[in-house]
């Protein structure tokens, strides 16, 4: 397989909340190709067990290196958390990056006070990864987090400021806010959704670490290092789905900000 | 296969929802052996599509299958709506009921003035399966339905009765109860863990029909019909499952009412 600066970047989620990892590419390297996986017939991740999840991290990165990519992103912090080692052995020789890394690096450059809340699905939070990604980076650093299983389906449902959101919201994020945090990682990438609603609740003093984002810095500075940055010029990227649900078309628009593209539907 | 008064009755559905049909089996039948499968590497289906459901509804009876039932209950809504058909196929001459028409059923003969509300996942909604089921037994019967797809996260996560609920459920409700329905369906098999909540809203003079005591007032009617009830001496159900999410004990006992037995691990 040979690797080059035309080659796509590929990025997998258990579904599609990893589309805001594709905008945050987009933005920051609009001539990437892009080649998407969303794993829309298992959805979500976040309540399964290792096993299974390491099952599907394997599955996806296979569905990916089809397309051979230059560099494989795991979007889903789920998998990040645990199976990222999968993603690797199946992805051989592919530069592979996790949502979770980046954001936990860019957490960690961020604060000031070395008190960084974490907010993630179940699995993600029960995995102590980003607990054990910040130390790595910085062992001084402490870190609180809180899972909110409930956020990714109010987000997928649009109750981005309802005032019921707001109520779980708050109750989730008050526990982290006691304990005097000054960053706080958005460990999944549902998550932006409900930026606007979590940064009302957290307050102006609380840095908000957006793990698409990071991620997407992380790219672009692992390309170029890489001599492997496209100035190809935009294209939309490609997308595939392991199943079309009816809420799709919607979800697609929220994520992206933009309508639907063509998507192509995948056996898993 | 032989078929016997001893064999087991098969129960699945897409997760752990069909437990309230396991358990308001054993409270009319307490004498049954139960064998119950739960999808739950890929639950939720009542998000996806269709070809996807039907492709699962084939798995999960095919599980059951081996333990060579002396009847299938289709614990889950969506699949009743959906793949009733590829049940029976694939469960060939065993006997095969989905929730969906026995709640169908119980609820024209509950109604004074024939206008049904029914609740349930989008997709269940959107194939307009009990619309057509009602209508099938009277065709006078009115139904108003109204999907309420924050169900089934709110009650996994035990949100029986917080605020955030009863404010998210008025406005599900609302347009159902502006139709003067009578009746309403709890047409999905995670509903009744808030039906306390439901109640409250819709007021005393709406009957709650709860699918799944439906399914099982019919499952001793179509055993005894057959000559086929068992009256062996209570045993604990055989409880079979695709993946053991971390909050499966919780689960388990927030819809059996009482603690995990041990359960078994299947590939799908």
């Amino acid at each position: 397989m040979t690797i080059s600066a035309s080659s796509p970047v590929g990025i997998f989620d258990s579904g599609i909340g990893g589309l805001t990892v594709v905008k945050a590419i987009q933005s920051l390297l609009p001539s990437e190709r892009i080649i998407y996986f969303g794993d829309t017939a298992r959805v979500p991740y976040g309540s399964k067990s290792q096993v299974t999840i390491r099952k599907y991290a394997q599955d996806d990165t296979a569905i990916l290196m089809k397309y051979q990519p230059k560099m494989i992103i795991v979007a889903c912090n789920t998998v990040s958390s645990l199976a990222l080692d999968v993603v690797q052995q199946v992805g051989k020789g592919v530069p592979v990056l996790g949502v979770l890394e980046a954001g936990a690096e860019l957490a960690v450059k961020h604060s000031r006070n070395n008190r960084i809340g974490v907010i993630g699905t179940r699995a993600t939070i029960a995995s102590n990864a980003y607990s054990l990604a910040i130390s790595a980076i910085d062992p001084d650093a402490e870190v609180f987090s809180s899972p909110c299983p409930l956020f990714v389906p109010l987000a997928e449902e649009g109750y981005i400021d309802h005032p019921a959101s707001g109520m779980i919201a708050r109750e989730y994020l008050e526990g982290l806010l006691v304990h005097g945090v000054d960053t706080l990682v958005l460990g999944c990438t549902h998550y932006p959704i409900l930026r606007n609603m979590i940064e009302e609740i957290v307050g102006p003093d609380i840095a908000i670490i957006d793990s698409a984002e990071a991620v997407a810095l992380r790219a672009k500075e692992v390309l170029v290092e890489n001599n492997l940055l496209n100035d190809a010029g935009s294209v939309f990227p490609h997308l595939l789905v392991s199943d079309l649900p009816q809420k799709f078309k919607t979800l697609c628009e929220l994520f992206l900000g933009r309508d639907i593209p063509d998507v192509e539907l995948v056996d898993v």
